[in-house]
């Protein structure tokens, strides 16, 4: 071919690979896009193959799509290279583990008439191009104002997670991440042999990074619609209008599955409503303005107006047959109704707050409708997909809103590499509980007061040193991982005669259970006052990386699994969002005669765990649990620490 | 006039009612409906008047449907009296508390085309005829093949759960219940004056007696479609069958999450397939039988007629293009898309299995979807939609055989007659522990062995006669309510001089809590075993009547409110249910070295609770709290009873 070549269109099967990327390369070809499977997701051989097309690649310098994708469009570029025609164009880019669900989410947008794309990919192995390098390309795509995302799993999760703090801020990504059950878990594995990831751990860094999350694929399409064309939302308030309740209710219901609220007008909107529609069956919120006889499609155009402006209300949710007004009472009430639709669009842009229509009539497209949406306003057919495309968009301002606070940049502390060196030097990688308290304190964190007992003759001198009350005592042993096992735990021991036995029968048991085990010592330190327990542990995720989860401790952990994760480091902003994210966190606010939890204490805990983890990467777990979460601050009853080996 | 009249449509304004109603009497008129508003759910006025209109209806024996409702339509009838035309006709019947929600259903019937209506009826204030005499009617309609129900509260839900019981067996009901957020209850009261009532209680009341629950309101009409058109479904266990993977993955999830299983297809059945496509990419579940090059439709029918005939499977679903192969890749394809469609309902008949199609292609309505339809087999746009008709097709099926056994009939029991008589007779009403112990022990459930001492020296023998364990210790005093808080319990007691010195204190604090109690005396019982807490009661619903929960019990359950409900009484059947649907059973199965709790004991317990408090009903409260599950059995560690004063 005479002519530079950007992207040549591989569609050669597999096995032809290296010698297509090859000349590619010769020619000088930038790109290539490999349609075919049977590469790395089908076996062994194709595994080998891949890395072969691959090598060659970079050797040319070639960059590679796919393989095993359903090819490309670009709006861009004017760039077609996907089996399907008549692609509407538009903002919307859609990026994705699998051509199919890109190709279903197109066929919605050809439904839906009045939002396109602007780039559509389905990202395949990987082989090359990752994920957050569309993503990245994507950001800085002036076509493009939402980005649409399917994921079955990352090739390098901590690299999408900096692209998508990047993109987030500009433009909201609206994702749907596999991997919530086994079931798919195993389907995504079979399909595009990814690993779909821990979904808590994955649902958590992403959220951090302002990815709007649905859990339902129906939902991706309209919730990005909603979110390229409303203004941002201030909080989590929505104000319902209808004419004539039952829908009403449904809408409470699906508002409050998804942690919006009902704000109560003010009385100076209740009263306005009420100038304006007398017999209305409910003015506070929602707001009925049913009640007279005749279909009056104005009242919802000067009730809008009415509640936009009260500062109560975040957003506007329209249900029930507005949209529809001309086709069931007759072309009498058109020009009224379609009025209304140009003046809300105006509303929603004088006033900066969304509004969402929910019509029974959206499946017809009627006039009225045609005009809402001309005039920029969302309209849905389902209460329960309006709820969530207001929800979504609550979650990505909220999202924006967070990411204005950063995590404090990470500062390694010496005592802490002194301390990780000696360990090392020791050929040990858990950290003795004496340890784990000298790392904590050196960060920062408040550590209860312990005594070291060399032996149980140390007793009286402990027991006055740490003021005369309860004790937990605790083996302290580089051969005890579990020290409750091995009868090395005493809790509730009150007055010299009874920690001396206590010591001792922890120092009899543990050798008793591990004969040749090096004791240091047993470790004594006052009981914890009664509280919340609760966890707070760092770990290494396999796809994520170092993330830090938070949650509730105790006997019931097991089952609740009520935890919740952040990539680390943390801000205070994510650290009070991981609180409050929790399923019972109900817990924290008193429950059972229990303290009301100290949060900022707690949330302190966190960031400082958090940069701790940050600072020093050679820590690759820690596991504070229980956390005894008090009115005011809190006991670390139990710490644990691994260092990795260097 | 001259004629008979069976219905008379009063569309006055609410005043005019009574005199409206009193001309119909005159007249002999059967039956009035009542379109207006302004009644009972408006104000106390129109309470009054709603009670006057009504008495004068019973005077002359007309029944009244509504006030406050939007009218009436009945194909078999032939009757339209609601202001909308063109109603679709077919098997669906629907009823609501509200005329918006029921109207917005017709319209999805009018969109889907396929399925109609035979009755449609919002019930307003049911100021006389009630939900449940509306059910039975629709019962025994032989139009209606299944019921669409929305509703926000219900005036007689004892007699509705009769009536329930009596249809569901022969037709599904479909149901969006109020109630679940505190906002869908008060949009409720607001909308229709309903209490919405504890949607706990009133979702387990409802499904034990057999009503399919679905919690968005976009579900209702897809559920109760297939549920017209499909055969019974056997278990829980799907096979899905795709072309390309992704929407594979999204179907996974999206069946999980509603208690689907994904099982594996027998040996037999992946090597039928193999055959089929050897180049398929997944042949065990779900079926991908993408991977060649070109499409092939025909793969859809004989890969679904080998998963049919496998007998570890209960439904078929496909998910993708299929539906829409004609219109993607040209007519050439369209004969054998079109053959594929005949020949799906007609296995789905042999096999007596439902099938569910998603087609992405769904909103087009094509050919090959129109003959897929007409051959009975029902298609959604949406993969979670589809997924949800497959769940309620299960949770009908379940229901049905569930159903098939009975709560034994109450048998009232001399001895705790006796005890309830002797306790009314002394005044109380709170049951000491030692009645509340006879009264469990007179009904057969397992008491653990106890003893009363009168005063503290009688330690020796009660240790003596509970053989020498360690004890727990309680005041029993009909002036103590609350034991913990008057000083009033001890654990883990152990030996003669400990459980006198304990029973002494016991009696001297509760002496100093409350001065003037009339004390019976301590009761020492053995120690349970460890095992788990679990929460059995039995309490009035101020809706649903006589309740029996289940639940884990502990230190949490304010927090976690992991209990179920069933109204009394319940059958074995259903108390194995109680056990399955909490939503940490995994807490029944072991957990952190606790047993795996005796499950048939535990189903035994709640069997003869519900017996008892049926043929007790002056028992209004049963509170077992902690019952302490073991691997063999249980120990009820403390009871409360209290009864209605005759």
């Amino acid at each position: 071919m005479p002519d530079e070549i950007d992207l040549a269109l591989v569609c050669t099967p597999a096995r032809l690979a290296p010698d297509v990327v090859r000349s590619c390369g010769k020619k000088g070809v930038k790109g290539a896009l490999l349609l075919a499977g049977g590469f790395s997701e089908a076996s062994e051989e194709g595994r080998i193959l891949e890395e072969k097309t691959v090598a060659i690649a970079r050797e040319y310098g070639v960059r590679l799509i796919g393989p095993n994708t359903n090819g490309l469009f670009s709006a861009r570029l004017n760039c077609n290279a996907i089996a399907w025609f008549n692609i509407p164009r538009g903002p919307l880019a859609l990026l994705g583990s699998s051509g199919n669900v890109i190709l279903s989410i197109l066929i919605e947008a050809q439904i839906h008439k009045y939002m396109g794309i602007s780039t559509m990919l389905s990202v395949g192995n990987q082989c090359d191009i990752m994920f957050h390098e569309y993503l990245e390309c994507l950001g800085t795509d002036a076509g493009t104002e939402v980005i649409i995302l399917y994921i079955e799993g990352f090739k390098d999760a901590r690299a999408f997670l900096s692209a998508a703090r990047k993109v987030t801020p500009s433009k909201p990504i609206v994702m749907y991440l596999s991997g919530r059950s086994a079931e798919g878990k195993r389907a995504a594995k079979s399909h595009s042999g990814s690993l779909a990831g821990d979904y808590a751990v994955g649902s958590g860094a992403l959220r951090q990074a302002g990815v709007v999350l649905v859990t339902q694929s129906d939902h991706m399409y309209p919730a990005a619609e909603a979110l390229a064309l409303v203004p941002p939302m201030r909080g989590r308030r929505v104000a319902v209008i209808s004419e004539g309740g039952g829908v009403i209710t449904v809408a409470a219901e699906a508002l409050a599955a998804r942690g919006l609220e009902l704000a109560q007008l003010t009385p100076e909107t209740q009263a306005k409503i009420h100038a304006i529609v007398p017999a209305a069956s409910a003015i506070s919120n929602p707001v009925d303005h049913g009640g007279g006889t005749d279909p009056r499609a104005e009242y919802y155009g000067s009730v809008a107006k009415a509640v936009l402006e009260d500062p109560n209300i975040d957003a506007l949710m329209f249900v029930g047959f507005f949209g529809g007004y001309a086709l069931r009472y007759g072309e009498s009430v058109a020009a009224t109704e379609n009025a209304v639709c140009v003046e809300l669009g105006e509303m929603m842009r004088k006033y900066g707050k969304p509004i969402m229509v929910q019509s029974h009539y959206a499946h017809f497209r009627t006039n009225a409708l045609d005009i809402l949406r001309r005039a920029g306003v969302p309209f849905q057919r389902h209460i329960e997909v309006a709820a969530q495309c207001l929800a979504s968009i609550a979650d990505y301002h909220e999202s924006r809103r967070r990411m204005t606070t950063a995590a404090p940049a990470p500062a390694p502390v010496a005592a802490v590499s002194a301390l990780i060196a000696k360990v090392r030097a020791s050929g040990r990688f858990a950290l003795l509980e004496t340890e784990a308290r000298e790392v904590l304190a050196a960060s920062g964190v408040p550590v209860p007061e312990s005594v070291l007992l060399r032996k149980p003759e140390e007793a009286a001198a402990a027991v006055k040193a740490l003021g005369g009350g309860a004790l937990a005592l605790k083996v302290v042993s580089q051969d005890v991982l579990h020290k409750s096992d091995a009868g090395g735990v005493r809790l509730d021991v009150t007055g010299e005669q009874a920690v001396r036995d206590a010591a001792a029968g922890i120092l009899h048991a543990v050798k008793t259970h591990t004969a040749d085990a090096r004791v240091d010592g047993v470790l004594a330190a006052p009981m914890a006052p009664r509280g919340v327990e609760l966890i707070v542990g760092v770990a290494r995720d396999p796809q994520y990386g170092q993330v830090i989860m938070f949650g509730l401790g105790g006997v019931f952990v097991e089952a609740i699994r009520d935890v919740v994760f952040r990539a680390v480091p943390v801000s205070r902003a994510d650290a009070e969002e991981m609180l409050d994210e929790i399923k019972f966190k109900v817990m924290l606010d008193g429950m059972r005669g229990l303290p009301a939890v100290d949060k900022p204490a707690i949330v302190d805990l966190l960031v400082k765990i958090s940069a701790l983890a940050a600072a020093h990467p050679e820590i690759i777990e820690i596991d504070l649990n229980p956390v005894i979460a008090h009115g005011d601050g809190y006991t670390i009853a139990d710490a644990r620490m691994i260092i990795r080996q260097s």
